[in-house]
């Protein structure tokens, strides 16, 4: 089975990254139009609010699989749902958070995940004085009873927001429990078998050269 | 005066940004082991831990002017110093945070940035129902506010966490507040003046990357 994902993710992987880092600029760029009233809206217009070159933003909308009109340009309502669509923000996207510290909490409390369609189902962590309270309305469950319910529950993505020092070991541990893609919040770089996709946002790492760059 | 500031940062950019980005990993790291008594520590056993390669460890901390002796290797003390000096975490790195939606709150509570010696001293958001209210410790003030203050206490940092359709708008007045560097957390791509120094962290663009090789 990890065979098959491998070889579909393989015929993928042909997307430039760049694109797909575009795509949630576009919907929440589209989602404020829509609200506005907008029905359609050309490239040339999204690229003067948003400041990409209107040869890109079509290319990247050609990805998705939607078309223009010429002269009319694109549905706004089309376009939201051909770039959800192709990220996948339809699909039921359950996921455990592991870590509740600071920055776990502060994911926890970061609602706009849900617009990706990203739910956080529980969350996990070691530390007796956080285990069986409730962040929110999420439920912070001890680490030990990951596996259990990662496998009954069929849950597929982590998102990862231990110390550092502890993240190689919880993500073998996520790997085990049959989880596929960690968002990798922790500065550590994981070594997992390539199957799983580990996508790391390191806000550490932004801000160290941030600092150096302001302090040099 | 942005001449000087340009000079100096041209000259200093030569340092590789992967080199920086691993930094925070390494002082985290050094932290958890001056934690656990240990004085003196090796580029190998430093590898064996985060996984960077050992000679690339090496390259990283000469960087920073530390120098390891033969069979002994690095003063933990001294590393975690020096590092923290080079990534400026010693100066006085004081932040105003720009929009207090539910991101601008999860950084407020985001307290290891305290450990890069970035201080959130007070933030800003045009909501009427945040303005005048208390995050933490922390005060909301009405965004007309900004110019003035920043100027008055001389914050030289903006942390930058208001819908990406205003973002643009929010960084220019940053700007002319006399704000020089930006770590902007929005999907916005921001167009400023070439001496002012921008950060992104595109926390939403990661989100997308994931879950599109996950539904691929």
């Amino acid at each position: 089975m990890n065979t098959t994902k491998n070889i579909k993710r393989t015929k993928k992987v042909d997307v430039p990254e760049p694109t797909l880092k575009r795509m949630p600029t576009y919907t929440m760029h589209l989602k404020a139009l829509l609200q506005q009233g907008v029905v359609n809206i050309s490239a040339p217009a999204i690229s003067e609010e948003l400041h990409f070159d209107p040869t890109q933003i079509v290319k990247d909308f050609a990805f998705t699989g939607v078309k223009g009109k010429p002269k009319v340009g694109y549905s706004v309502v089309e376009l939201i749902h051909s770039i959800e669509k192709y990220l996948g923000v339809d699909k039921k996207n359950e996921a455990f958070l592991i870590g509740a510290g600071k920055l776990g909490q502060a994911i926890l409390s970061y609602h706009a995940l849900q617009g990706f369609g990203i739910n956080i189902i529980a969350a996990f962590d070691v530390d007796k004085s956080k285990v069986d309270t409730q962040y929110g309305n999420i439920q912070i469950l001890h680490f030990d009873k990951l596996g259990e319910l990662a496998k009954r529950l069929g849950v597929g993505i982590g998102i990862l927001t231990v110390p550092g020092s502890a993240a190689q070991e919880a993500a073998e541990a996520m790997v085990k429990s049959g989880i596929t893609a960690i968002w990798n919040l922790t500065p550590a770089k994981l070594r997992l078998s390539s199957n799983i996709i580990v996508q790391d946002t390191a806000m550490y790492s932004d801000v160290a050269v941030l600092l150096h760059k302001l302090n040099s």
